[in-house]
């Protein structure tokens, strides 16, 4: 009950943040439909790998609210600046999307490194709940709650490895994020776990 | 219960991809404003197809999830998927609106695939909840059960033809895609059984 | 209870629909920023315009929601037009804003339209549930429901006539959208009585 | 119960006009992706400013809300008010962002402006309520009330004085908006003793 207004806060900031995503897909003027529609593939792939990778993101984010039965004002303070980046992925999206042909390396790059702060900030909210059992509800299963702290562990190092990767091959980098994403997906021990 | 997360990250996409649909109705620069309003009538049969196409959908998603007790990782990767595609369609509706009067099989073929693929996530979405009553609440009618999946099974081929009909007339496929979306507002035999 | 599901969908289109038309108030290019604020009034009066109009209908949709507590077949597909007029609003206020200078009696002329258009689907929406209390719950007091039927009768003539008006004059269509919307905030009447 | 409706058009509101301020953040043509991302930094700053103040904003509101269990008329119309320049803060946001270069005193002004007027609202909002505890449930702790509105008092005068020091250094009123959005960040005393 406590933590209801804040899983309002993010829902809204998550669903959102998803949908904006297709604005910036956009077809090229002075082409025709059908080459416009295949020459833009890169808008597409930014725009499927962010929509995953968000709307991934949004179901572990209530699967880690249902071991949280309280807030205080550390945990606030984090989960807006982790909104913050949330809603900020629609950018580097577009960065992307309008950059895969040409001066691709740094967009990659961009995107990755917001990637990674976004993964950096959700290991913090969880962590910062976790540790000492600080927020965690009293009825929650220790396997379940020591489960998730395992299953978030690899994020941030793997997303600043795909994120790194971009300045050997920015089609790397893109299968990477694309991979993590799938990863997420197929894994969701989380809340297989959870369920 | 424990679908609730799922249904609100679902409402969220389906109102938003649907509201923003607006965005993408503009005046043409340099007529006036009279000659303006009239010359832009493909935006406004596109707004109305895509409106009425998700707003329906919507709708029909909320019963089957009162059919659906549970969640498997699964079915939760198909609904991602789903609402990706839920989200795309303002990109679709866009392209067609801007090429009615020029390049329209290419544009009305596209927006026709995308409503196809739509219809396909969110058949599979059914059929993998209620094949073997897999998902399906122990206290659901089989009745009503068997109903949904009868109503489900045309909406495949239906947008399936109406996307091919783009290559003998663009218009024709116009015609279909809206009498797609009026026959599911009709007809919503799912939801008048539902009430 | 088993009006919640349609509830939620018009509560997205409201906000949403209220929340984009900000998106259209735009700085002119190629003057100073002072000037281009104070130049760019029109945009300002048709976003508090558009926003409170759409903002005092939704407070009013949800004390008839209050009244009602079944659906129907012609109730949800009444309710799904009106919605797609909800959400078609930001169009005729961008272009209210962009040619109250020049051309502005033709789009004083839509604007109004759509308002009337509006008011026309929402009254059907009362109407058809409250007629012979189709659709109202047993226990409503039927002077609430009168009351609210009272207060709706001169929303379709009101508009229509601020739109006929903008012939005369676009100021004066301008100041007569004001005020309706002004005459729903203050007179609330329907809200006051339910409250 | 009462409040539900107000509440749940308060917070689309909310997370929308948040989300959408992403939309003003953009790569400038015509140069390196690496050179225009570094070189956009008012974007960034502007969009990290008006996400944390509406975001504490939000979780503010919902603290009153708490301690509100009736509406009249009268709060409904500065509610209403409220929202709508809550809705208008990514317009002064994209402006600042786009000429805090060029012309920033008056973008600064007019960005602190708003928040003056935005924070104005908001304190009219809670002593409507709190005075001679107008709307305040029964049960609502009396130095709790009072502590809201403590920490509310200097919301105002701050806000006006950081639009005020523009006139003196854009650079300064920039950094007085951070921070008090920090402030209240850190602070939230309210939401502390809330909890």
């Amino acid at each position: 009950m406590e933590t209801a207004r804040l899983e309002t806060f993010s829902d809204g900031v998550f669903a959102i943040a998803t949908t904006l995503l297709i604005l910036d897909v956009k077809l090229p003027t002075g082409s025709s439909v059908t080459h416009g529609l295949l020459q833009i593939w890169p808008s597409y792939a930014a725009y499927a790998i962010s929509f995953l990778t968000i709307g991934i993101m949004w179901i572990n984010h209530h699967s880690i609210f249902r071991q949280i039965d309280r807030l205080d004002r550390t945990f606030l303070t984090i989960s807006v600046v982790f909104l913050m980046v949330v809603a900020f992925v629609p950018f580097p999206t577009r960065v992307l999307a309008d950059h895969l042909h040409h001066d691709a390396t740094a967009a990659a790059f961009f995107y990755g490194l917001t990637m990674t702060v976004m993964a950096c900030m959700y290991a913090c909210l969880w962590f910062y709940a976790a540790t000492g059992r600080r927020l965690i509800a009293a009825d929650a299963d220790q396997r379940v709650v020591s489960g998730i702290s395992r299953s978030y562990l690899p994020g941030v190092p793997l997303y600043a490895l795909a994120a790194a990767s971009a300045f050997l091959s920015s089609w790397l980098a893109l299968g990477l994020f694309a991979g993590i994403a799938l990863f997420y997906v197929l894994e969701s021990s989380l809340f297989g776990r959870a369920s």
